[in-house]
């Protein structure tokens, strides 16, 4: 299994319209995206002080299945549309487990 | 459900023994700490470029067993001889699901 892991930041002009719009938009990809066995997404929790402010972690059976998500036509729409515009800083891991 | 994910850069001069004794030591937490209902933890896979080198997802029922995880001895042992003494750089998001 595939375990994707990433962590945003967003900028200080992000809006929580436009914050709460990434977790909604993303949370349709699992309809559209078979490959997707398990999807958590959301907010910093706002537990402990100096973390980032979103995550997302997606489990697929393979690395090929990792990369249909990562290349499917709907995720980019929602990188280019919803993400990058209020991205300040990105962390990423994929697991092999 | 309180998802914990961590992910660390390690410093240039950081060994791959010590880079994999953070691994060994990290997966001997669950037998020690019965509030981690799961955990998985491992280096990057070398996918995709550009990316942290280790990362940590620790799944606990609450707000409550994620500070008793966090505050842990062993876990704080961990820390202090075996991540800290190559740590470059950490993110980290507590979602809450």
């Amino acid at each position: 299994m595939i375990r994707h892991v990433v962590l945003f930041t967003w900028t200080e002009d992000a809006t929580a319209e436009q914050k709460a719009a990434v977790a909604t938009e993303l949370r349709k990809l699992p309809a559209a995206i078979p490959q997707l066995r398990a999807y958590t997404v959301g907010p910093d929790a706002g537990i402990t002080p100096g973390n980032h402010d979103f995550a997302v972690v997606a489990d697929c059976d393979s690395v090929d299945d990792f990369l249909a998500y990562r290349d499917h036509p709907q995720h980019q729409a929602v990188i280019a549309e919803h993400i990058k515009p209020i991205l300040a800083s990105r962390a990423a891991v994929q697991l092999s487990l």
